[in-house]
């Protein structure tokens, strides 16, 4: 399947990694190709510049992320959720309209330090403010639960744990089960919450990911639901 | 220990009842003692009158909210999250001081039917609220992501799973980390998510519980924190 990523940091390089692993013919998106390639220092977090993370990922284009979108026959965004809504508005409306979107951010505030709050919640979600501004896309949210190294390779948490969807379409949310379990999510442990309203739920949990990040140090955790 | 139970719903009838069967002296609080015994239909969710279960239960009694704080060496908020500023500004502040306040409470916001919001989250919690009301309380959030009944016997939920505790007190958590051990809690399912702020996680994992309630048709589940 042709794939656009948007978004080149940790969280996109580990899907367009991955999915272009699977077989897929997978283009990356950001804002400004050129600017993107002459970047030369580690990103905030550390990760190696895009130019050298590509040459060691050939298959994986760059575009803009108008380009990457029209491309794509399924969109992931994997943009800072703080940034999403501008970076759609440059991938355009026409080049989303009919697609999956599948939504990964995580629509974090970082500008009070950590741990960060969310720029929106609890009456609202990133995803279903996607939903609301491409009402033609059809928005997925799911793996924005966890570590991106988890969302693309489940089974390195050990035993039982869960990925959640929420969207309104349920073709679209069955492309992104498929996708899913290309990565190694039995189909049981993904979790259907619904409607895109549901992406509150995954979106606000963000609070309870970065209290236990916190309490453990480490963010290579994921949940479980256990049922009685 | 003495321990005042405010709150006589589902909630606060789960926790006083096994907290009076560990050996505790546990009174119950309620806005109106006579009002509350003169029901006699069952409530909202159905349980029976409270007069009607406290003749089962003879060891807990009931009082005034101001009356069991004052009782208590031990406060437990289990009155329904939007209601507990006005239950603890009734039971009163001289009556807290000093006191551990266990926050157990869900801050949901009915109005709008299901799935609730929240009446307050993300840059705030209802337990920040309550310790900024009442700094002499010692207050330690805890067991409000699990219907009642697992709080209080979590060996009814198959294999590993986690109760969170914050609060900015040391000496209050640990002496809720013991009433969570007789609950039969074993201490390496406690995550301690630091200071009051980490009550945000806390709640606002309840928008995935009522998401997850929605998709699996039941709150008989809990979380557990999986790590690699």
């Amino acid at each position: 399947m042709k794939i656009a990523v948007l978004g080149t940091g940790m969280v996109g390089r580990a899907v367009a990694d991955r999915l272009s692993a699977l077989g897929h013919d997978v283009v990356m998106g950001t804002r400004d190709v050129e600017q993107t390639l002459a970047r030369t220092e580690p990103d905030r977090r550390g990760d190696v510049p895009v130019a050298q993370w590509q040459r060691t990922h050939p298959a994986v284009r760059l575009a803009s992320f108008a380009d990457a979108a029209a491309y794509g026959e399924v969109v992931v965004n994997a943009t800072p959720g703080a940034l999403s809504l501008s970076a759609l508005e440059a991938a355009g409306a026409a080049n989303l309209a009919g697609k999956v979107l599948l939504d990964i951010a995580m629509p974090l505030d970082r500008s009070q330090g950590m741990p960060p709050t969310l720029t929106v919640a609890n009456t609202g979600s990133l995803a279903e403010q996607i939903q609301r501004t491409y009402p033609a896309a059809r928005v997925v949210k799911s793996l924005n639960t966890m570590l991106a190294d988890t969302m693309v390779d489940p089974s390195r948490i050990p035993g039982r744990h869960n990925v959640f969807v929420a969207g309104e379409d349920a073709d679209a949310k069955e492309t992104v089960r498929s996708l899913l379990r290309g990565f190694g999510w039995p189909d049981e442990a993904i979790i259907d919450l619904g409607g895109i309203r549901g992406a509150r739920g995954a979106e606000m949990y963000g609070a309870l990911l970065f209290a236990v990040w916190a309490a453990l140090g480490t963010f290579d955790f994921n949940i479980a639901i256990v049922r009685k």
